[in-house]
């Protein structure tokens, strides 16, 4: 594999950062290529804006329209195009970060919202939801949660990460066409025993081998039939129901 | 009401800046005061990092533990202290932004981040989701979305507003206590003509004139009884079912 390992964990003696080294060591040791990219020690600027153009200014242009422009004349941010062209690089896409609020940290929903630029990551019409210039890339989510099991779960009170995290899985990764396998969840992270540790620091190093394996989530293609006029989910599939599920095949 | 109006663009000629501007005058025009945190404007610090305490270091405090000795120590950065100072005062809470992956752009998201600190928005065991020290306020979102119904609905291929944003409505603004009441969508939002935006913007006016009398979303309290052991959704209750929606009254 070529993993780029986006990382987003303010302290350097966290549970996030010890997870971290053991998933990046068990790549090494089985001799996976990996690149890191720790939004914190990087100062990684969060907030999209004008700035990230440095071309002329464009102020008639939508901020899509501008990062787009940017993107094709090569004006973008230095510090997007490097990641840019680690994503490009890279075959796997693992983002790692706690959960804050129920979503990622804002340093991390920067990266997304500045590196995943038009033209790059989306923009190309009818090309989403399974297709587009990411395809064929696996993203594997790896989050630490205050929360405990089973009220972190399908029909505990917080939810069930799947749907907590469908605005990333399905609206971010498959959307630009990676296939979002299963997350990695790290519940009662704030509780976490030594015992609890080495479970789940075994647990990551066989989820983030297995990332080739691994059965991605079976989110539905846009272009594979099962939506119809507008976008719709068809009559006759899940008929009746809603909900992030219904877009499972 | 006394409304604290939290606005997230960059571009002061945006939908969302007109849609601001609308919602702004008609709280004026009906005599309620309001407070605005134009986040771009105000270049806030998206970020939240040890920085945020200025009191002595506390490296093996967690965050959260941090963040509260902080609020409690009176050494939170002044600029979330300005923040908590303008929901302390408000009785409502709007969160305007236009949706990027499916979630707030980094800047809003890191208000909440820096803001919500355990303390004030959280921390009183058993006081959450429904419950807690904001309580008795209400929280409206308005956003607007690229992509377009109804394949931004129910059945819709992007999914139901209410599911993608439901890490924020009762993931954050429930959590807190803050009633969350059904979110202003504006879709299409890259193709508007004048007279969608006549609509939309007299939309957005007679729902935020109508706060007070608007229904919230209604998520079932942590200490209402729905929830058992381990804080999951009692059997008898959407038996069988999983989902946002099963948190639902």
């Amino acid at each position: 594999m070529r993993v780029l390992w986006v990382y987003a964990h303010p302290d350097h003696h966290s549970l996030n950062a010890a997870l971290r080294d053991e998933g990046l060591a068990a790549l090494t040791e089985a001799g996976h290529e990996h690149r890191l990219s720790d939004l914190y020690a990087m100062k990684w600027k969060a907030v999209l804006d004008r700035d990230d153009f440095t071309g002329p200014p464009e102020p008639d242009a939508t901020l899509s329209a501008a990062s787009q422009h940017a993107y094709t004349g090569g004006t973008l941010s230095p510090d997007i195009r490097a990641e840019l062209d680690k994503l490009a690089w890279a075959d796997t896409l693992v983002l790692q970060f706690p959960l804050w609020w129920y979503a990622p940290p804002a340093i991390l929903k920067g990266w997304i919202d500045r590196v995943f630029v038009k033209g790059f990551a989306y923009g190309v019409p009818g090309r989403r939801y399974g297709d587009g210039k990411l395809a064929g890339r696996r993203g594997l989510v790896v989050t630490s949660a205050g929360a405990r099991e089973p009220g972190l779960g399908p029909r505990g009170i917080h939810g069930d990460p799947r749907h907590i995290l469908y605005p990333l899985l399905h609206g971010t990764l498959w959307y630009t066409g990676i296939a979002a396998l299963p997350p990695v969840v790290v519940p009662g992270a704030d509780r976490v025993s030594a015992a609890d540790f080495r479970a789940a620091a075994a647990g990551l190093r066989d989820r983030v081998l297995s990332i080739p394996d691994t059965e991605p989530i079976p989110y539905r293609h846009e272009n594979g039939g099962d939506y119809g006029p507008g976008l719709v989910l068809r009559d006759d599939l899940a008929p009746g129901l809603t909900g992030p599920d219904i877009h499972l095949r």
